[in-house]
């Protein structure tokens, strides 16, 4: 399959934004793309004062405006995030995937809110604003099955490890880390996460915008299941298509048992939920 | 605290091989050590022939001549691991671990046995020799709690995670990655696994000897609650003290509040047996 990973600028004008990845959306598929992944929050600023100000009702403009881009392209297209408001006027940083018609596939609501205090470093507070999902996202291509999170939620093993027990083949997740976390952990998770669940991983982050409030690391990404970063951006903007057989997962899981040497006769990570 | 991380050579001569740990935890004692790390399978080459003609009775004299050898220098002695036979024949892969007073404090039997067949690289059946063991283990010591786990083991995060929800600040790895799977994997996963579980890893692997069966990564190392390696030996003899504060697994646990952050009202990882 071609994964068409987009590093684009997110400036303070939505509609310039939205029409921007419509059309990065359709170049990548131009290029040959099966799938498109934009960055997460490509809407607006990483700000919470734009998350509010930018929500948009649930399955309202931008949800068509972006399912017609997938339709009129001809590919999936894992719509980064977005802020969105229920109807009980809770806010989430929610990204969705669309098929190859334009229809949702998918939906993840980011379940892990970001909120860090860097002593001389990042400080951000996302739970100010925003209320957690409360599940995890899995969805069919004829492909094979593939996994969404959004940036924090990579930090948190168990639920990578609940979309790879689910069958997910590649994780895709929308992130904007910074200059304080990317450096020191981007590579890594999206790596040791690939190993891990012996899957691949793409990260696509938002184009590094000096002043911005929120700076994003930038350095979007493609993980093979052997922890190899098979693309890496810069910090500008960029888009190109990757090429990932997702059938290379088999050959790992066969040369390097992980999956199958687990010992789930003495521990598991379970979903409480069901 | 002061780690003593001891890479040392394993020949195949047990006895110069024991006395050799003796010496060098000796060693790291009178250069300061609180605690000394052995590497994995200390006692003797790393092949399943010789795991059995060199097993040990339980508690027998080699677990005797390491419990005198912490008394001796007033460590803790984390004493890698060597192969060990229980009253029913079964051979494990045991690690123990030795208060200043030469008490055992802790036992871990190797729970994930290493099976690997990589095209055209490392071929491996730990499992045609040993039997796994069935607890994780995690012991207290003046500076806080540590865990204890195998090589391969590091590479299943639920074991991680039941260590770290335990207390552990410290996980000790005695290990043994090889040419194959060191390059790609040894650094990624013990940086990763001190950052999920914001706590520091140190591994300590035999010292490279290209002429051996397996043929050991070398690189014994330490990482920082932050995924910082702190210190990294090359692949030949090498015995030093490192010095920690593991009150820095509060300030990274505050700063980035990953373990509170975990959303246990979802998902679990959960120990079956008790």
């Amino acid at each position: 399959m071609k994964l068409g990973l987009v590093q684009m600028s997110v400036t303070d004008v939505p509609e310039h934004n939205l029409s921007e990845a419509v059309r990065l959306t359709r170049e990548m598929a131009q290029q040959g793309a099966d799938l498109v992944l934009l960055p997460e929050m490509f809407l607006c600023p990483y700000e919470n004062s734009w998350f509010r100000r930018c929500a948009q009702p649930e399955r309202g403009r931008i949800f068509q405006t972006l399912g017609e881009a997938a339709a009129g392209a001809g590919v999936y297209l894992a719509a980064g995030s977005f802020p969105e408001e229920d109807r009980e006027g809770r806010l989430y940083n929610t990204g969705y995937v669309f098929d190859r018609q334009g229809r949702e596939l998918a939906r993840h609501r980011k379940m892990h809110l970001f909120d860090i205090q860097v002593e001389g470093g990042q400080c951000f507070r996302e739970s100010d604003t925003f209320s957690p999902g409360d599940t995890y996202t899995v969805f069919d291509t004829e492909f094979g099955r593939m996994g969404l999170c959004i940036c924090f939620d990579i930090r948190f093993p168990e639920l990578f490890s609940l979309m790879v027990q689910a069958g997910a083949r590649l994780v895709l997740v929308p992130a904007a880390f910074n200059r304080t976390t990317g450096p020191a952990h981007w590579d890594l998770v999206f790596r040791q996460r690939a190993v891990d669940g012996q899957c691949f991983t793409a990260g696509a982050a938002p184009a590094r915008d000096p002043a911005a409030a929120y700076v994003s690391y930038g350095h979007s990404l493609v993980v093979s299941p052997w922890g190899e970063v098979i693309r890496r951006f810069g910090t500008g903007e960029q888009a190109e298509v990757v090429e990932l057989d997702l059938r290379q997962t088999d050959a790992v899981r066969k040369q390097l048992p992980l999956l199958s040497a687990r010992r789930t006769d003495l521990y598991e990570t379970r979903w409480k939920k069901d």
